[in-house]
């Protein structure tokens, strides 16, 4: 049974946020990754998310990352993106995401993850806005509140960002 | 003629399959190639598919792969995916599939192979369930069981491993 | 409120246009960056994009580029299409779009500019033909006077090109 | 006004081919390049693409390459598809075009030249069967005799491959 809202509901959790919680391929990418000698596994991300993540934060949201993955490029994007909380190398999201509450103070309810794959379900039934891409795997689909419409990788933490700003009235000075 | 299934005939094929047997380029990538001096031809993965792999083992399926291609990275990939039995460096399909049968004593009617060009052809033809991805050749479409919806390196093998599970009763513990 | 023209009000602002000025990531790029060791961030660009920048400087159209990144393969591309008004590594575009007014003397209304994130919008409202992708943000498609039916990195900027040699009857000689 | 030929027609010429001559950005691949520090500007392939080369060079079709692009990564590309009549760094493609006909004896009428922008028409116009891809420029689309259904560097040569292929009735031994 799908958990998704109604536009009240969704705008309802939208307004309590406070970590923007992200997992890393799938979500931040679309899922692709490369070798790269010296380098390891290299992924490819997007730049309108990353101003959006940028932005966010300037406007006291926090953000954070949990992933299975561990590059050096993945650290660089973090650094470049001036995201503080971090936990990688873990395939254990459940944990994951007690360390990030543990470490924020940020109560699962005022949290929003963005994940797409079986063992980020036990983390997404437990955070007050649950969110998928398109490319979500169908059990992951039936549990969240909402569906991005672009793809992982191709703006949908933007996206998510965005209903966050909107929801919250956290607008760019004109 | 095309040799699409029935659900219930693809059901009771999926039931009977002990191992996973999987072509690299255009099944588990879409097909690109690029080239990085020092390390060769490097692909594009799929992390989804990456995962469902991993996943699938535990279960106890074998998983194989063939290919002609025979890069560094493609063995890398191999190696994180803990993919035992790999037969690179061979076009030729049909002998690298009696390979992987004397290698793991199972029997054809219980290899699942998915691949997508014309050399795939004896070897699609001898297994008990031969799936192709939606950019495979006119010539493979025409004489496989199953055609994924996603395309190769964007999920299909991932939606065929899915298939397989759903089919056998291989769930998570919740 | 869009702001998008007829044909005639297009084609009118297309035949005032002496400098088209150009956003990097999103526009001369579908937004995808990836890293590389020694290299840094590393953007996938358009051959039919790179062409058409080539044509119209040898028409007469000058071709500026402002952008928030600064890699060397964004230096390299700049270098490569010949393109003299650069102005990299600050994201402030209403500051970019003054420089590059003051450094060629063309005025803003004989200027399109395209471009897809919230920081463009106080130079894409200055300039004669504000000009997105379809992968431009809500905000900026609500200002802008043209969107592209290409995608940024898909030939979007060619398009754009097109449309100012149509209007100006910039023709190859047969 | 459009060149393209009735299905009958189109079989007649595709009968006459004894050498497909490919452009490389666009074709094959899908005009994508990103700089590689020390490899210069890389390109995507495609290896159902590689594998309908190697192939119809089997079976007696000659097949050229004439590119404005001379990376290392390029000569790799077209060493290990066995390309021998290559024709690199030259825009002008109406020269190239004629050093391939005094290169292999081979007349106009009897190669189909595919390709996708405006430096390639003279040496369209010329050829017997003149081919593009669906990203082809509209000047170029307007004068060639037949567009690809796949996209370049996603298969639009194998698919041109096939038609000359299925044409000629050259078919691998079952």
């Amino acid at each position: 049974m799908s958990a998704l809202l109604t536009p009240l509901e969704f705008e309802t959790r939208l307004k309590k946020i406070k970590l923007l919680l992200l997992d890393v391929d799938g979500v931040l990418t679309d899922g692709s990754i490369f070798f790269v000698e010296g380098q390891g596994w290299t992924r490819v991300y997007n730049v309108n998310d990353g101003y959006g993540i940028k932005l966010i934060q300037k406007f006291g949201i926090q953000v954070g990352v949990i992933s299975g993955g561990m590059s050096d490029e993945l650290k660089e994007r973090m650094k470049v993106l001036g995201i503080s909380h971090v936990v990688l190398g873990s395939e254990d999201k459940g944990t994951s995401l007690q360390k990030m509450i543990d470490l924020t103070g940020i109560a699962a309810e005022n949290i929003c993850f963005v994940a797409d794959d079986l063992f980020d379900i036990p983390a997404l039934k437990r955070v007050g806005l649950a969110v998928t891409v398109p490319g979500g795997m169908p059990e992951v689909k039936e549990i969240v509140h909402f569906i991005t419409s672009k793809g992982g990788g191709k703006g949908a933490v933007r996206e998510v960002i965005d209903h966050i700003r909107f929801a919250q009235g956290l607008h760019l000075a004109e």
